[in-house]
């Protein structure tokens, strides 16, 4: 028997991607941009017109529709309460409203968790009976798997690993906090802690490969000048993964994982990252634990999409 | 029908406690120095001894012993891997060699998971699906009840919480760590924050309540000058309620969890230290999960015994 082909909608800050997923494979995508949906009854019609011609296009009928949204919703109410990227998104009934119109049943998770999900199943989570899987952004977050089951807490806003406090003090958070792990290495952060060493006038490749641009500075010019050699390059994510293995190491004693996925746009630095993320786990937390596994996520930027439409299968029908 | 009766151990650095127990009632209660027992043979000849003796005193039959031990357990086997507070204990298959013994199923966990268990249960955490136990004490413990079921992590090691970083240096700790929250929360750490600044000549009642002799500084004495409108014995628990507060903020935004349950020695500092632990959570955590209520546990010293024979009650027959 095939196993039942479900939907799957990702929805980020700049694009909405929609898929027909049979268990890890992508049939049939389609990609829309976010700006094009001022407001959430505009993205609802986008979502609605966008899933019913993929469905016809594709010629098969659909088990359900799964949709991971960067935000706080109540599971499995599906209810939107409040989202990162995209305005007006506030108490948001978003899978009530949508499988009404679609006749099909629809489960709305946060993004970072369906990801959870597809890593657990599908990637470089699997067999991982607790596993903490990470993602690293211009946001920071994460996801639990916890006694083989995704683990979303009271309100569903478990696994915020981006808001561990590093410290007493530091720097004021957007989530109301402070000091959290996101404000050290969140994209904006890394960016602004190498030009600022370039601004004291530490030696670096750096400005060579961005025609003295500093506008143009990314994550992948750190990477592409790390593989040159480039001291401050590497030294940018050493103090990166060292802040994130501050964090790991809390969490590591707190929940005793099997193993740590760590995913997101600068998880391609690879092991310029991951090493000190390793090492300061292996250094600073107990004993027996620090031998957690921590590896590089495998599905890429697929990984929402697939984790929605997985949230989809696992369901029972409505 | 009669709820069955189990027996319990709660194995701590000072006192043996072993108790008839039925639901959260003690029907028959001993108590052995854990000095008299120098190495792992003779603890578990005592405990033997008097879990027979307790047996034929109440004239009653009991289905199951269960032992809360202060270390690293693996479970369900019960094999203790390493003790804090006694000799020898590496490696012991303490359930297996006790239920050989005792001809009776023998379960063992870790004594803040038994006591999780018991507050979760019969105190102050009934009801909660996601609970948080913290310990204080001269260690500080924590235990984790997620989705209804107490949380043991890979190596029966989760819910160390006394082992978060609250920053990126600090004071080495036991556990091989540095900065980890026991080394400013611990008994020691706290008793000795008074005596520095009492060192230093800040004013207090402190001195007067112990006859000038630091020596016999307890956290009792803290509350009672608390109680006095003593300002230092007050900003003590405000500097430890914080620290404890900024790990715990920590804690809520990963774990989203419906209740953090405070016991051990210290707590009963009451509202001078939950106060400022629950300020600190409300101050830091995310929107929506900062209102996390924050208790104090219930049981208070019986919940190690009681928690040990409910483990026992709540497992199969063998």
């Amino acid at each position: 028997m095939r196993s039942p082909l479900t939907l799957g909608v990702d929805i980020g800050g700049t694009f909405i991607k929609l898929g027909l997923v049979q268990e890890s494979r992508i049939l049939l995508q389609e990609s829309l941009p976010s700006a094009s949906f001022p407001h959430p009854k505009a993205l609802q019609d986008g979502m609605v017109e966008a899933i019913r011609s993929l469905i016809h296009e594709s010629d098969r009928s659909i088990g359900a529709v799964g949709i991971g949204i960067p935000g706080l919703v109540r599971y499995p109410q599906g209810m939107v309460h409040s989202c990162v990227n995209l305005r007006g998104w506030r108490h948001v009934p978003l899978r009530r409203l949508l499988s009404r119109r679609l006749r099909l049943p629809v489960w709305v998770d946060n993004d970072v968790n369906v990801m959870t999900l597809a890593e657990w199943k599908y990637g470089a989570g699997q067999g991982a009976k607790n596993l903490v899987c990470l993602t690293l952004g211009t946001g920071v977050g994460g996801g639990l798997v916890l006694e083989g089951q995704l683990y979303r807490g009271k309100q569903g806003s478990a696994g915020e690993l981006g808001h561990i406090p590093l410290s007493e003090k530091g720097p004021r958070c957007s989530c109301g906090g402070m000091a959290c792990l996101e404000r050290y290495v969140g994209n904006r952060e890394i960016l602004q802690f190498v030009r600022q060493r370039l601004s004291k006038g530490v030696k670096s490749q750096i400005p060579r490969l961005i025609d003295h641009n500093l506008a143009r500075l990314t994550p992948e010019v750190i990477d592409r000048a790390c593989e040159l050699g480039d001291r401050l390059a590497q030294e940018t994510w050493e103090w990166v993964g060292t802040r994130i293995g501050l964090a790991l190491t809390g969490v590591v004693n707190l929940l005793n994982p099997d193993r740590i996925v760590v995913g997101g746009g600068i998880s391609k630095a690879g092991h310029w990252l991951l090493d000190p993320m390793r090492q300061t786990v292996r250094r600073r937390a107990m004993q027996g634990l620090k031998a957690v596994a921590i590896v590089p996520a495998a599905l890429g930027s697929s990984a929402g999409l697939i984790g929605a439409a997985l949230l989809a299968r696992q369901e029972p029908g409505r």
